[in-house]
């Protein structure tokens, strides 16, 4: 099972190569996304004009595909990367914003979901919703589901696409097809600052330039675990989160990544 | 007239409703939009495809409708949604940003200000100008403008509209067809800070999910008025109003913003 | 040679009129490039429809164009208001980037280089590549690139579109066909915080609605070398310096400019 130890290193490598990640991402995430890859120790770049998104791909490391505030324009920028990627051998990552909200934002998700993400990250409404529009029997689509109760429907989900399936919540939890893994950590204050999730989701493809879905999905979820906790505890409301948690990011190293991650089997 | 008694109360219900607020918005404040809207208590989502909008409306308590960064995709889907929330009974704001700039600009708030907004919220002169192309002889169009310089315009478009007209600027109105209230409070740093005044349309939209729209309006202006003041004081400059806006209306309970609120007749 | 008292003055300029800048921007540097023109004393807009980007030059100051997002629908808005902005003798910044990343990027950015823009604002690779696209036998495209290897393409880059050209990093160059300033400062946290040189683009062109596009550049480097610095030593990481910049460059005035201005002959 992906360990403390196994992350160290992910985060080590990462460090390393710096690897540059393509953002075709909403528009609330951008900024915020790109901040916490820069604070991380990766590249990021928002490219999704279907005029330069293959040719981009071609020099990125890795992909994330978040469907936060998705158009016809960019839903097609979105499949031409992905089919790109898939071609060129690099890791995408799925991030299936408010899948279940609405009918077209639930059939982009189950279309891109069969292109052979590495990784999907989502909370559990989000994975229980995919999970039913790509087979599962839907338990419900409640936005305020708790992660443990999408861990079945992750799991088919993943044995499907092929994919690790992240559900994030009061715990969060990295699936396989045949193993699973719960990361614990973060904080409450963490759900009251928007589009964390969002870039949590770059964060995993920055990992997965470097390591496997797996370790990726499991390093990016404990890195925000503790950075997360440590970025609360020096803010009085949501207000500062997002600067903080740069600022966590960023001093964080190998070893103190290793020394407070929460790992354990689900 | 609405007192303070009343928005500690609205301010209890959106609490206890967490209401879900979609925001057709521009690019410049969703980002804050969102975080201000979490962190006074409501569910924020921006959500603006053709493909979907109209399906978001439905599972929606209120909407704000902001043409800050307009063209004609969003227009159409700011039709769209408008129209499906008002066949619901939905509430929605209008944020004319920018009306008197340009025609298309003036154009596309007129029209949409004929489809019966619960509030219009504006700076002195996009009110003026609304007014002006909405019927009312113009007074001018001064970005300078002095929210009271506004007051007539704002009660004759109130009447046109059918709407609550709210003008912010120093001090802040509400205007109906028949009463006007004004609320005092604020920082002189906040105009320096990007995107508040949008913000602020946002919360009016949450408050009008949970009680009528002339309460919803003293309701954020007041709540604005108190947060940015309680912001301001800890800040050397703009650069971290955003930032502390959000721990203020995070920390705010329903006694404090009673007590602190300024409103009057206007 | 522009010297430190020019940008003295030029600041005290921008303050007294207040310039409205238009920006056609990436969607992550909007909101920061508006916090930065407003704590620094201009007034920024974002208006990128085709349907009113005309109208709405008529009544800027200045205008800049970023091309870090494009699209084809941006790209033409782009054309157009610049074309405008020629006509009515206004000044205009092109920031190119990526240029150099994909065909359609760096085809994009040669093409808008030809309507002479007063400043052309990119990092060494940016410029290089933009070089090489107008005509310069390309060095290299190397994104890590320090800016000193870019002073003889920026040189040929500005004698050829009549732009006075700032090359940004560890040391900050510009080039006119004839001179060459550089503008040492600002800290190793900033390329760490994106959209700081978008934000920086978008000072050039408030600056350059009130003076010289040589002293535009030189003013806008040194601005953000001194506050650049400054936000930096208030900072742990790179999370708070955007909000730290604006604070510095609002209480930045022309005497400290002035005196901490690092400027010299390049």
């Amino acid at each position: 099972m992906t360990d403390a130890a196994d992350i160290g290193t992910a985060l080590e490598a990462l460090r390393a190569r710096r690897p540059l990640v393509q953002n075709i991402t909403n528009y609330v995430a951008m900024t915020l996304s790109a901040n916490v890859l820069l604070a991380l120790g990766a590249s990021p770049a928002m490219v999704h004009a279907i005029e330069e998104v293959e040719d981009f791909v071609a020099i990125s490391d890795a992909l994330v595909i978040n469907i936060g505030t998705l158009s016809p324009p960019w839903v097609e920028a979105m499949r031409r990367a992905v089919l790109a990627a898939n071609e060129a051998g690099k890791p995408w990552v799925l991030d299936p914003v408010g899948c279940g909200a609405t009918p077209y934002r639930t059939a982009t998700a189950a279309e891109l979901a069969s292109f052979r993400p590495a990784v999907v990250r989502g909370n559990a409404s989000e994975i229980m919703s995919l999970a039913g529009a790509t087979g599962e029997k839907p338990k419900g689509v409640d936005s305020a589901a708790a992660s443990d109760a999408a861990l079945e429907a992750a799991r088919g989900l993943a044995q499907r696409t092929g994919a690790v399936v992240a559900v994030t919540g009061v715990t969060d939890y990295a699936v396989d097809g045949t193993s699973a893994v719960r990361v614990d950590g973060g904080h409450a204050l963490m759900p009251l600052s928007t589009a964390l999730g969002c870039a949590l989701s770059a964060t995993v493809a920055a990992f997965a330039a470097v390591t496997d879905p797996m370790t990726a999905a499991v390093a990016a979820l404990a890195a925000f675990d503790v950075a997360g906790a440590e970025a609360a505890e020096r803010c009085r409301g949501p207000g500062h989160l997002p600067a903080e948690l740069c600022d966590a990011l960023h001093q964080m190293d190998a070893a103190s990544l290793r020394r407070r991650a929460r790992i354990g089997v689900a």
